[in-house]
């Protein structure tokens, strides 16, 4: 069943070659037929990294935590793969910024592997694509994997919720508190991290969050996400941010495996949603048929009911077909 | 076939009660199974206003300006519909900013209507629920739509590229210039304005996004977005902006049609894919059966393809007993 060029890329990845890492995310990336199959071969190495989304307004320093988190975890002699899913991270177009140079640092460290990935203009798509990044670096045997991204926008959520632990951090003025628990993202944190703490407001956004995560927890059986000062530019308070990060890990012990089959439901779920919308669309000149329908003066809800029924006969019958061959 | 609720509903709001209006926004903002129908009976009343959909970073003063365009649209004896699908406008939780006050100016406004709608945790379904509610306010007898969001995340995206003309509002320092232009937002311009004009910056911010455009368009037979300075809180350059927009709307005038169809084939693909999910995937208790095949070690692609299978056998069970009855 499995192709020369997957199974060939599967082994090699397990061998440790971070080629083979590298054109497998990318296959991930591209949506590659083989990937599936690839994926396949190694799945069973899958699971064992720790894996902690990042997220946070733009200029919170995100990538600069991450990078600190990074050196911290590799002096624990644990392997590091960064997933950086941000249009405003130094590693997606950020030569532009100047910041890259920094992360280079890492990238001369056989025990890290950092990739970014475009996160504009494909929906869900780029939600599937870190998910599958993240396994990847994962089988390859990377024990910590952090992803970056941006904290706005459902695909974004949607790639940090898929992690154990949700970092989410805050500066004082650019992306300010109130946004944040606006947007949702305090919902999403395990740990908060005050970055650059050195900035004038910086104990007054640590005292608000931490009333904010008081109102949200108290009472209630739920995790309070410890607020945490830090200045990742400066080297100090990131080691009280790893902290946090393990006591949040700690916490979730024995949820670990419940969480993460959530996630993989939902997982399925959109695949599933991918393959039929797929297979179901690109069954004819459907566009035209549906251009013809609106030109009736039909509404776009009466077109699409009128056209999933179709859909779904057009399937009854490949499936009849399918099944007869 | 029109219940009574939803007849009711869209007479009135074709007597032209707000009241209705609001309402019907509300059907299409949670897919209330009524709305379809109502949105049939108003149908033949859609398509006569202009849309302009306004984006750009958290802090370029998207808000204001679109308060002062709707003034200056109002002298002009038009009405106007606002919707603002943005977490961090003054109108869908802003009262904590304190710009509310502004934008209530307008609602004393018999001739302004104005809809904040809340953008997160609602996927794809925000953007066709946006462009439902454009479509109410529209037959409502608007003459002209506005829909603000904030230029970050796939959802926001589509729901900007519904509308005709597309203003992106940047300023300087927050949100600059290299962000707008990395995140895509450059691509999706129409009209570009430089708000907060006075700023320092300003006019390198301007000069920068000339040249972007000149960049992207020059020799091709592509719109050039005009670079328009503004500064909304001071009511200084909003009439140019304005003419800008009207430009642009000149210039669209023979692919306007084809444009909107474009986008109506679209938003027929989106419901096609949710009802097709909804029939499918609220068959029987799926999750658990993912969750079997998932525990027995099977990739969430492979489990998905078996899924994806037995859905379609499901469905062409359905459509046969549907056939049937």
């Amino acid at each position: 069943m499995t192709s020369a060029a997957s199974n060939s890329l599967s082994t090699r990845l397990l061998a440790g070659e971070r080629f083979a890492l590298a054109r497998m995310i990318s296959w991930a990336e591209n949506s590659n037929s083989r990937f599936p199959e690839a994926l396949e071969a190694i799945w069973s190495r899958v699971g064992r990294a720790t894996r902690t989304g990042v997220t946070g307004p733009p200029g919170a320093g995100k990538s600069t935590l991450v990078n600190e988190l990074c050196a911290l975890i590799r002096e624990e002699e644990r392997t590091v793969g960064i997933l950086a899913v941000d249009p405003s991270s130094p590693l997606s177009g950020g030569a532009l910024l100047g910041d890259r140079i920094r992360m280079e640092d890492r990238t001369a460290d056989a025990g890290v592997f950092i990739r970014s990935m475009a996160s504009r203009g494909s929906h869900g798509g780029m939600a599937r694509s870190a998910v599958d990044a993240m396994d990847v670096m994962d089988a390859f045997g990377m024990h910590d994997v952090l992803v970056e991204t941006v904290g706005v926008g459902q695909a974004e959520y949607d790639v940090v919720a898929a992690a154990d632990t949700v970092l989410v951090v805050l500066c004082p003025g650019a992306g300010d508190g109130v946004q944040a628990m606006k947007s949702g993202l305090l919902e999403l944190a395990d740990v908060i991290a005050i970055n650059k703490c050195d900035l004038p407001g910086a104990d007054r956004l640590t005292s608000d969050m931490t009333e904010a995560v008081h109102l949200r927890t108290a009472g209630r059986d739920l995790w309070a996400p410890p607020v945490v000062q830090c200045s990742a530019g400066k080297r100090e308070g990131v080691d009280d941010v790893l902290a946090a990060i393990k006591t949040h890990r700690e916490h979730l012990k024995d949820q670990l495996d419940s969480h993460r089959r959530r996630k993989r439901i939902q997982q399925v779920r959109q695949v599933v949603g991918e393959r039929m919308e797929e297979a179901l669309w690109e069954e004819g000149d459907l566009a035209e048929q549906v251009e013809a329908i609106l030109r009736t003066g039909t509404t776009p809800y009466a077109t699409a009911s009128n056209v999933t029924q179709s859909l779904l006969r057009t399937a009854s019958g490949n499936q009849a077909k399918g099944i007869q061959a």
